[in-house]
């Protein structure tokens, strides 16, 4: 997924937010600045500055005061991706070196925990309460969607609501958050900012199964680095889920899942992506993908006919375009 | 240090704040609240909490607005110890298995990123910005600190500026802003916040030299775990600097620690912490953290002569009575 091309309306105000990102983290020890820096540069959807700036568009837009939205959120991002990065032991991210790879974990950990105190920072110039409380319970939920998942690790018992649970955590809800505060720091009313919450919700979701799929469907050169890295670290993902209730894989999955989780990570993940490859999994996620999205399109109702409104019809459907 | 015997006044409002401490990171993922409520019972001496109180007095002390600075700066101060336990490789503190080494490294550092978010969730009940904007450079400050510290393991060549510089931010600013966010918040006049301050940045650069002491001087009962972890990490603490200038100690003493560091963490640290022991070391730390205890006091003159500064004073003194 490309970044800025179905955004043209809002380019210029995107090229601020990035120069944004870049100063955010300045002012501290130059190592952090330059892995910060490293780790911002390595690119990114920028999905929840988007986001926040089209959220915007149904109140009072007014970038310099959307900006401290829109940067903290993809600072609070960010930072959570570093830490993700230790946790699952990841070299590459957007085909580009971990901080942990080119650093160290000891780095990467302090990187994530600078860039969650800039995004703090730059919040503190907002003074609507709610704004820091929403954000700060998305931090929380986050992290515990984090955990979350290292815990379900090479749990090949879980069900798809407990997959869905945990998405909504680690995904959705900063997202939806995204979405409902660029209209709420916009002072849009309190309808449309609840619609695009849901929105971004839904969307995040689809977002979510569409990254596991393409972990399983995409090539190295689609997903900027080594297919399979979810099933390799156990990451049981929906498209997994359903594979395992698929009669024909079920067992021959097991067994390679198995395998996977004796060999920690160093073994060979080829068999059990085709098998995933060739079971249900694959249409099934799909469909659910689907779903949400045409959820999110129907939250879109309960807003005005703004050419905002088009744009992120345009972003969801996107969002479940196959590339692989 | 015992916790609470010398604030007999404030006991009552103390045992509210860790009520308040523990429930403040209920709510997630069970896992999640027990490694934090783990983290949290070990204890610790509560020092920032007491000095939010502290501060308070000299305004129009109110426990229930205190209380959304007094737990979100112990929480911050919390979860910097559990991502510190991972980097350092610690497997005690405070004399109890710390949550790296009860559960894992993964598990800690999620810990860590859940109880900041909680920190920030709680400081959001308050509606003033300032206070918002030095807590959260505070803890901006905190984490560069640390990076230094572990940039500089190992590193001989260090002087005594760069020690302070580095304690400064890892130590003293976020003791200091303590003493100064209870003063705000309850309405004290900005001379006394700004006395405040520098009281508890002096009490916190003893406090913090009185630590790297006692990891040299002290038993494995008085500290919690075993003494000479800084050596063995390659953290060069004060006592260490002023022990490689005394001609006599320093280049035995650059014999010991290029072995500590061969032998990354494994080997003994014995002669080192002898030859620490022995030097000039321990006398001139001792009057470097006195100098600043003096000062700390020198600071209480622009407050008003209520109980409170006298506590303050026996703190001061307490810091560095000597329990080795």
């Amino acid at each position: 997924m490309k970044r800025l091309d179905i955004f043209g309306a809002l380019k210029k105000d995107m090229d601020l937010i990035e120069k944004e990102l870049y100063r955010s983290i300045e002012g501290g020890d130059s190592e952090l600045v330059e892995t910060s820096l490293h780790l911002l540069k390595a690119g990114g959807k920028r999905l929840r500055p988007v986001f926040v700036l089209m959220g915007g568009k149904f109140g009072n837009y007014d970038i310099e005061k959307l900006k401290h939205i829109a940067v903290p959120l993809e600072l609070i991002h960010s930072a959570s991706l570093v830490h993700d990065d230790v946790i699952d032991n990841a070299d590459m991210r957007r085909g580009k070196p971990t901080v942990k790879a080119k650093w160290d974990n000891r780095i990467a950990m302090y990187t994530g925990d600078y860039i969650y105190g800039k995004a703090l920072e730059m919040t503190t110039a907002l003074s609507n309460p709610e704004i820091h409380q929403i954000l700060s319970k998305a931090m929380v939920e986050m992290t515990i969607g984090e955990m979350e998942q290292i815990r379900d690790f090479f749990n090949v018992e879980q069900d798809v609501r407990r997959y869905l649970l945990r998405i909504r955590r680690k995904t959705s809800l900063l997202i939806a958050v995204s979405c409902q505060l660029g209209a709420l720091a916009a002072d849009a009313d309190r309808q449309k900012a609840a619609a695009m919450y849901r929105f971004g919700y839904n969307v995040g979701m689809a977002f979510q199964i569409q990254d596991d799929l393409l972990d399983v469907c995409g090539t190295e050169k689609q997903i900027g680095k080594q297919p399979g890295s979810d099933i390799r670290q156990g990451n049981i993902s929906l498209p997994v889920i359903f594979a395992l209730q698929d009669a024909r894989t079920r067992e021959p999955l097991l067994q390679e899942i198995e395998q996977i989780h004796k060999q920690d990570g160093q073994g060979d993940v080829s068999t059990a992506i085709s098998l995933i490859r060739g079971s249900q999994g694959i249409q099934q996620s799909e469909e659910l993908a689907s779903r949400y999205i045409a959820k999110a399109i129907q939250a879109l109702d309960h807003l005005p006919d703004i050419r905002t409104k088009k744009h992120l019809k345009d972003i969801a459907h996107f969002v479940t375009k196959r590339s692989y």
